[in-house]
């Protein structure tokens, strides 16, 4: 790693920090005489969060994200503790200095110094011929090459092998948000392998990516099926609204500067173009994308919309109670929270909402 | 594809199209004489290319970078005839009206109607510990899952096997555009194709996506080297302002019109706030992304980037001579024109540039 410049030392230390961070947690819990399950990913299941009362996550938003996966009981608390401050944004996680007084944190919960937030989540109905409802753990592909049995995964769509052609409500529960777009396919490629036994690289992966623009045809609301094609679709919740579609929608300060400058000259204006007034435009508009956890309503943005004569795009962005989408793609997924895939190639159908019941039970302590 | 509510008469249709239209190219030079081979896509290789005077290709725009691909030549012109102009944009082509009466065509560049274009491509040069100068030419992936040996490409190397951590100029010339970004990786599942038997499904591929910010580090025309997260880094020519990097850096109506309703209401502005002025600086905006491919001078974007306490972006995007990337991915590759790929991995550096020696010739026909 240090000859590649990776920063070695600097990884050690953030693990032994976290590892740290993580004892501090459990201690507290335990002094509390509270009993606690301490699991890693892999060992985190349904089973785990049946028995407990409530979930602490401990390590960043990804891993909030991971415990949120399995939760779906609206009345199961999940409360993220940011483990690792110095990577993880943690907007997911309790205030950071909790991460060091963390006892500071139960008291408030036993003194009821503290509200129940009920984060919004998406839930995911797949019809069509050729639909495969299993998901794919993403987390779980990278770590073990090999899985020869997924019976947990298996059970749940006992019930449900009988009839595939009607809509099925899949098993997760988007957090943040569902992402549909062309997947970047891979092949297993033997000339790849011969040749890099010469450059003496002992990776056996490989990947292969190609951009493809996403073809499929949207519903907003029940509205009328529009045809589009672009880099993808992406359906957040309040949530998710400050994570990967803020990324998507938010616009830069050269841009609105760029953007003002060229108003000014066409509308013949007489306005003062400084700084200040660019960066409360910028700072303005990007607040707007944001909205709070608890609203049911989800905001759509697509991403990268190819406009010509064959595809429009009456509306890049908005909001929504319900989007309906029919794939047109080839190779394509549903991507939930980054971390579970669908297939959703030709001719399937996704209808994406809100349902209340599917709320994630989290607190908010008082300031 | 019916069944899945697909067009097969229209697939079909457009096949027909296109077999008519190449008929029509092939039969109008034989006409004159011209001695014409007709190869398809992997037929067409660099000895073929040797052998011609010139290279039409006939299919659409993605043909064009094709042919372009396999040729070094900036004597060679290449001229692109759109067979499928329902479906391809053609902006690499020739006016559609040339598809149909192509001898027109060849009249005017007999008559010197026309004037030679020099389309400016992108090198890259490649260094660093583990890196892998072999390229993937992902539409051969796409068509044939068991590739044997790669000839071709393994001569091209025989005298840098010896040197493989100076910088290695790559044996591509890109006509749109290098993008650099995370892959999306793939890896072989069993457990996917147990469950697919149960439902019919005959695709034996398997993808998984997952969305991961590239992390990387970048200098632009020599400058101070900068850490970026962001979802991918995008460096095109003259030609390809008008590609991938138009789509990702465009803005829509929408998003104008709420940035001017934010700058009134801030500025105090008296500005008549009508579709018509919006619509002048959308288009204003817009097409300032575009410029000539001749010029030799490249424009980078930088895809959705991820400004927090650790990754500032000072600039997003700009024209630039020479840009220098650092990988800091875990799994990621440089595209070249959607079709070839290399690895990209953490300690890599790649640097991009244009030299006027690897343009493209192409004709511009008088009008």
């Amino acid at each position: 790693l240090a000859l590649k410049g990776s920063n070695y030392a600097g990884l050690l230390e953030r693990h032994r920090i976290h590892t740290k961070n993580v004892e501090h947690v459990v201690d507290s819990l335990r002094n509390e005489r509270i009993e606690v399950r301490l699991v890693k990913r892999r060992e985190y299941n349904e089973e785990t969060v049946r028995w407990a009362d409530a979930v602490i996550s401990a390590g960043g938003d990804g891993t909030m994200l991971l415990a949120a996966s399995k939760v779906f009981d609206k009345f199961k608390p999940v409360i993220g503790v940011n483990t690792d401050p110095e990577r993880s944004e943690g907007h997911l996680c309790l205030p950071v200095r909790y991460t060091h007084s963390f006892p500071e944190a139960l008291q408030k919960l036993y003194r009821g110094e503290f509200r129940w937030q009920w984060r919004q989540r998406i839930r995911l109905y797949l019809e069509g011929t050729g639909i495969n409802p299993i998901p794919v753990d993403l987390h779980e592909q990278q770590l073990s090459q090999e899985q020869h049995s997924r019976a947990h995964i298996n059970e749940r769509f006992q019930d449900q092998r009988s009839d595939i052609s009607g809509p099925h409500l899949l098993p997760v529960r988007a957090l943040n948000e569902v992402f549909i777009g062309e997947s970047l396919s891979s092949r297993y490629a033997m000339c790849s392998v011969l040749f890099r036994e010469n450059f003496k690289s002992c990776k056996p992966s490989f990947k292969f990516s190609l951009h493809r623009a996403s073809y499929y045809e949207i519903s907003v609301d029940d509205g009328p099926w529009e045809k589009q094609k672009s880099s993808g679709l992406n359906v957040c919740t309040g949530t998710g609204s400050k994570a990967w579609s803020y990324n998507i929608n938010k616009i830069a300060h050269q841009a609105v500067e760029e953007i003002l400058k060229i108003a000014k000259k066409h509308g013949s204006l007489n306005m003062p173009l400084n700084t200040e007034l660019v960066q409360k435009v910028t700072n303005d508009y990007n607040e707007s994308l944001l909205y709070s956890p608890e609203e049911p309503k989800m905001f759509f943005s697509i991403r990268e919309p190819i406009v010509n004569r064959v595809f429009s795009s009456s509306q890049q962005r908005g909001f929504s109670s319900k989007v309906c989408v029919r794939s047109r793609c080839w190779d394509a997924c549903m991507v939930v929270d980054g971390g579970t895939s669908f297939e959703f190639n030709d001719g399937a159908i996704a209808s994406i909402m809100i349902d209340t019941e599917d709320a994630l039970c989290t607190v908010l302590l008082e300031e």
